[in-house]
């Protein structure tokens, strides 16, 4: 029977993460301080961010060596498979080979606990004993919490009031491994005061959480801050997906024509493609796409320049596509990827012509992550359904073109706690949303003033 | 480092199903008619099983091979991996060396998965297109779902009331693969119709959702029925779990000194045991410990004798540990494990002293599923929690008899659906039971003039 799995080792745990910065054809333009509009130093970024992974951010070095401990911790679910979609290939018809990296077996049923584990252990190294961070659909709030327990350090989760409500179960898994969830905007910070007296009812956002994070973490000296994409170290954590990916096509004998991953901040698809990037700077024939939500097209429709990180505007200033910092999605949009901002590293691959971007109605994803969870088993998140449908609009370009390519795409996560947005698709009440033109117009008013890029 | 995970390739995959029979010292009594009282033949089953099923449920032989289409699913999860539990045995400070075998990896996260394809492969295999069934937590449920699609059955399922309601997420995953699901009882049959007229609000029992299911099949030309534990040849499926722990154990160097697997009807239990019991038989000293609810003390409190295995006394008589066909659970008891009866091999193995069995209530198993969640990363389903707990016991026996012992158990699915349980124990608010004295004096009146066992 034909192979469908491909598994490897603990030894096969790389034991470099890969910096795709000692690579690229050029970098992004630099971080700016949010006062005086100049690019930051370490010494702009240590009062949130511990000195080891400051290093991590700036670095140049193509491999970074991932300390033991850590390495010791992903084993509990790294390598993950690599999984050759042969239900979803016969589902569709075709004779492209889809494969797909699944990082659904993690703890927390996401890629994100591969920067949590590391961004808590260089914490722990310099005495931290307690994070601080935001959290949208609960992905990244509950991998954090995990990578905390097993370093013993407190934690505290600001989860976006929608995904709060909506999403009860992600909270739990949040308080079972011992760390503190609270709804934002919050009572617990300046910034979320402010936000709540402005507009008691407000849903929240990832550019509000961040920001009570951030002053959380500002104003406790046992406490820092900890990001779950966007930053240059993120994307440099989540790059042992792409690494295992390549190893494991090679036992697989296969060679991709096409990568795919979904954006939010980025993580997962940087950590998919960045591997085989300098392949293609080097002039071989892949093509990256990064699938994004319609109602929140950071990449497709959004403004390149320099915008906050956060809504308080006291995050650094990125270089990056962006919808305005203070940019709230709409509450029915019912899966993550909805940060205003993109990773400049990836913003950059965009505007440069090296990666491609689409954007996807949620109701076309799910019929894709239906047509997926009855071909292959694994239901999937709606994130990772995004690129689902990238996949199959690049199956059914093959078939226009008569051609059989391989396809990569990175399965981030499983949706096992977003049964009730399978719930609303299967009773025909998902609504699909676009963002109006009128937002984007708020969005360039925002930017006014902010200083534009080199 | 210490090696975490052991891996196997799909070639692993086992090749035949361990057919405990074969090598028991003494075999159950036989199921009966249960309008009879004489032992049943293969066409007192042929309206409700296929033949395929109904041959490997009286079968004699020790393998009996797998289909190929079967394995071919199968490694769409399988071999599932085996664990050292590094972090539990940390955080309990034992010598003892700790392994599970996780079956939640699977697409409905737990072994039900390993006895729904072949079900469904042999139905269809025979002409059937469409299977009832009964669940009650809902793992059953999904599981079974799945393996219809994956044989484009028709599949329904009638899910226990007190979990219909409150887990609407394994409703959703149901959903999601293509199943109907109605809450049990139902207006759907004559069974469901008289209990809901006797009691409106009844929250429902397996014993009420098999007469249900089992009427659906027997009224249906196109439709059987399946079942998620209880009978041998569900037992017989689910032999592969122990027969690729027995080689993952072999690769880690170990030998087990003692089994644990937490029983409701006995089939994650007999799967992982089953493979090592003709060792146990033969006079090696291996302890085999299954592990039940207070709340539903099928084995340490039942009576053994014949009892019907659904409410409305349409299903055989078979020879088991029974606390009365009339059963209902308490609402409040959180997990599975709540079948009034028990597979009849495994009640003979503990009538027979090869097996011990233990009740624990939910709140202790909790306090180690959290326990476990902390240490080892993942969050357990409540149902192995009972198993977790009586691994503890055994490392604390292990303490004071300054010993240090080998100990496997069966992690047989995950807790991602049952947040609110955590939720509810997290908080304080978990209630524990134990079942009144007058239920059992209600069940041993029930059982009267019922055959005698020989």
């Amino acid at each position: 029977m034909a192979q469908r799995r491909y598994l490897l080792d603990e030894d096969a745990i790389p034991r470099n993460w890969y910096n795709v910065a000692a690579d690229l054809p050029s970098m992004p333009p630099p971080p700016l301080n949010p006062g005086t509009g100049q690019p930051i130093g370490p010494d702009d970024l240590s009062p949130i961010f511990p000195m080891g992974l400051i290093q991590q951010e700036v670095s140049a070095e193509r491999w970074i060596p991932i300390p033991d401990p850590v390495r010791a911790i992903y084993s509990m679910w790294r390598p993950t498979p690599l999984y050759r979609a042969l239900g979803l290939e016969a589902a569709l018809g075709t004779t492209c080979k889809i494969f797909y990296k699944y990082e659904g077996v993690s703890p927390s049923g996401s890629h994100k606990t591969n920067t949590s584990v590391p961004q808590a252990f260089y914490n722990r190294e310099e005495g931290v004993t307690r994070l601080a961070t935001e959290t949208g659909a609960g992905q990244w709030g509950s991998a954090l919490s995990f990578a905390c327990r097993l370093f013993e350090m407190e934690c505290k989760v600001y989860m976006v009031r929608a995904s709060y409500d909506q999403k009860p179960y992600r909270r739990s898994m949040i308080r079972t491994w011992g760390a503190e969830v609270v709804a934002s905007p919050s009572p617990d910070t300046h910034a979320g005061r402010d936000i709540l007296e402005a507009d008691p009812a407000s849903t929240g956002s990832l550019g509000i959480a961040i920001s009570e994070a951030v002053e959380d973490a500002a104003t406790r000296d046992d406490t820092k801050y900890a990001l779950g994409s966007v930053l240059n170290h993120v994307l440099l954590h989540q790059t042992i997906v792409g690494m295992e990916a390549r190893e494991q096509l090679a036992m697989a004998g296969a060679d991709p024509d096409v990568l795919v991953g979904c954006v939010g901040g980025g993580s997962n698809f940087a950590g998919l493609v960045f591997p085989f990037l300098a392949d293609k700077a080097a002039g071989k024939d892949i093509r990256i796409v990064a699938a994004e939500p319609a109602a929140c097209p950071t990449l497709t429709r959004g403004h390149y320049g320099y915008d906050f990180g956060d809504t308080a505007k006291t995050a650094p200033l990125l270089a990056m596509h962006t919808l305005g910092h203070g940019f709230v999605p709409p509450a029915i949009h019912s899966g993550g990827l909805r940060y205003h901002g993109m990773a400049p590293l990836v913003s950059h691959l965009v505007h440069t012509g090296l990666v491609e971007a689409r954007a996807y109605k949620q109701s076309e994803c799910f019929a894709e992550a239906v047509r997926f969870a009855r071909a292959e088993g694994i239901i999937p998140a709606p994130e990772p359904s995004h690129a689902l449908r990238a996949v199959v609009e690049e199956v059914e370009r093959a078939r226009e073109e008569g051609v059989e390519k391989t396809i990569l795409f990175n399965l981030c996560g499983h949706g096992n706690f977003d049964m009730a947005a399978y719930d609303a698709y299967l009773s025909g009440e998902m609504v699909d949303t676009e963002l109006p033109q009128a937002e984007l117009d708020i969005a360039a008013a925002e930017l006014e003033g902010l200083p534009a890029l080199p």
